[in-house]
């Protein structure tokens, strides 16, 4: 579905902004508590929450995290999940929500609807209230920006810090062509596996893959470390290449290491026990610079997807 | 200074993802703690808090909330004060912050630079740590949106709901003419303010007027009430109409009603002594439907800023 309507009379400005507003908390439905819990006050009152809490904020923008050829619901919960999918690379669990939404006045009132209502399921799904939210008109413009919070799933919050020389590298799923396959914006967010994984105290530091493995990676290699990869090893998605499974972004699976000193087969065990449909990897390991075993793979050799190149489109 | 750079070398896409992400934490300086408290994780962690929070979200946008007229340092300025009046309006003080940046390739550096020193400057100065953010690239986009999170400076939470008929209506400082009088940038949140009215019981509902007076009074007029205004009474900025005082926005003031049963001479009294350089203004009352004075003002003859008006421009 397009996003922009053809007939102005299917636009969000035959709406206007009241009844936009009523609609979306109608579209939203249980996903949002009501005042002063939910949308229709100056803030949303959240409840107390003991201990840390987590934060994270990631947009979905038309023309590079979606276009037309995505249904609207899936662009929705896709603004969710890849908020989620931050939330699970620390060990976490999603507590609330607020939705920024930047649009043009031609946006389809349909699309739209479509959107707050996959959203909405989301939201349901995971048990995230959508408390709050904002609508801004911009020309030529469709971006929703999803700030989530979220608590520790357990005891301890993991972060990319912590790996040391030695550990090996483990990847979950599948990597690579992940706009070709749909999986952008199909991929379930690793919530649970990260809260399971966040409770080993052999798993050192853990993240996302959300702009390619190689790319990546570098946040999570210490200082006096480089990652060895085995080529062979990579688990790459059907057609994927060995540059794509390196290159491409938006795998959003979850990249940890494994202390040196854990039994790679008791946790590849206790991981199956867990979960028996998740497919966990051995990638490679953290080596000395210029320890790197022979045939070995070096991800500095293959970019990421970089941000911010002029001219770039989706 | 204009936002768009007019030399490639002279924007955000020459300097590249990965410096720009550097540059952006070394403007940020002090306001933005270290990773896992801030930028460079997945999440950031953000400290226990007894008690409710209070959570809200607001953008700036280029050629709606801000233009090449307003100087860079003080759109960053505004966009962390937009957010803070709405915290100030249910009573609440800031405790963190997390942006979502939407810009074009060619945005310029310098522009960029200023914008994010200006934020930097106002949140040491409310003393709101800036935890988290994103950067994502749009085509013809600047836009910025904030989230921000506080908690009751007191013991209450004032909301919109509460106002009783007999209820007299207060404003604070001057309403109308924010635009041209740059008040829209150059405010300050009535931080102070919001949480000395949210201890006095008799404030019974409040809101910020950020859309005009005339639109966002609705939201605080209970059901079988209307408000009756003394237009005579009304604080208008130098060269505000009537009209300009209902309808303009921005004014990011703060209206409130006060119990009918209050004194209205003692907390006049009271008012001055905790704020002797805010204006404070009785603007009139809430009535019965059909007993408004002769000589009153009906709000519901005044347009407040109708977002998503097709064609509209800041």
């Amino acid at each position: 579905m397009h996003p922009f309507a053809s007939r102005p009379a299917d636009s969000v400005s035959a709406l206007g902004e009241e009844r936009l507003i009523a609609a979306i908390r109608r579209w939203l439905g249980s996903a949002s508590p009501r005042a002063p819990f939910g949308i229709g006050d100056d803030c949303a009152v959240l409840p107390a929450q003991r201990g840390r809490q987590l934060i994270t904020v990631d947009p979905v923008i038309h023309g590079r995290h979606f276009d037309s050829g995505v249904p609207p619901r899936a662009v929705g919960a896709k603004l969710l999940k890849r908020n989620l999918s931050d939330l699970a690379a620390m060990g976490g669990r999603p507590t609330a929500a607020v939705l920024a939404l930047t649009l043009d006045a031609r946006v389809s009132r349909r699309w739209l609807e479509q959107f707050y209502r996959g959203l909405a399921a989301c939201a349901r799904q995971y048990g995230v209230p959508i408390v709050g939210g904002d609508v801004a008109q911009a020309n030529g413009v469709l971006a929703a920006s999803l700030t989530l919070l979220g608590v520790p799933a357990g005891q301890r919050i993991v972060t990319r810090t912590g790996a040391r020389r030695g550990d090996a590298l483990y990847v979950t799923g599948q990597l690579g062509r992940s706009r070709p396959s749909a999986h952008h914006y199909r991929f379930t967010p690793r919530l649970a596996e990260g809260a399971w994984l966040a409770r080993q105290p052999a798993v050192r530091a853990m993240m996302d893959v959300s702009d390619g493995l190689a790319k990546d990676l570098r946040a999570l290699v210490p200082a006096g470390a480089v990652a060895a990869l085995d080529p062979a090893a990579l688990p790459r998605r059907a057609g994927a290449s060995l540059a794509a499974a390196c290159g491409d972004g938006e795998d959003y699976e979850l990249v940890f290491a494994l202390a040196a000193q854990a039994d790679p087969a008791a946790f590849a065990r206790a991981w199956r026990r867990a979960f028996p449909r998740t497919r966990l990897t051995c990638i490679g390991r953290l080596v000395a610079p210029g320890r790197r075993p022979p045939g070995s793979l070096d991800p500095a050799r293959y970019r990421g997807y970089e941000h911010l190149r002029r001219g770039r489109t989706a």
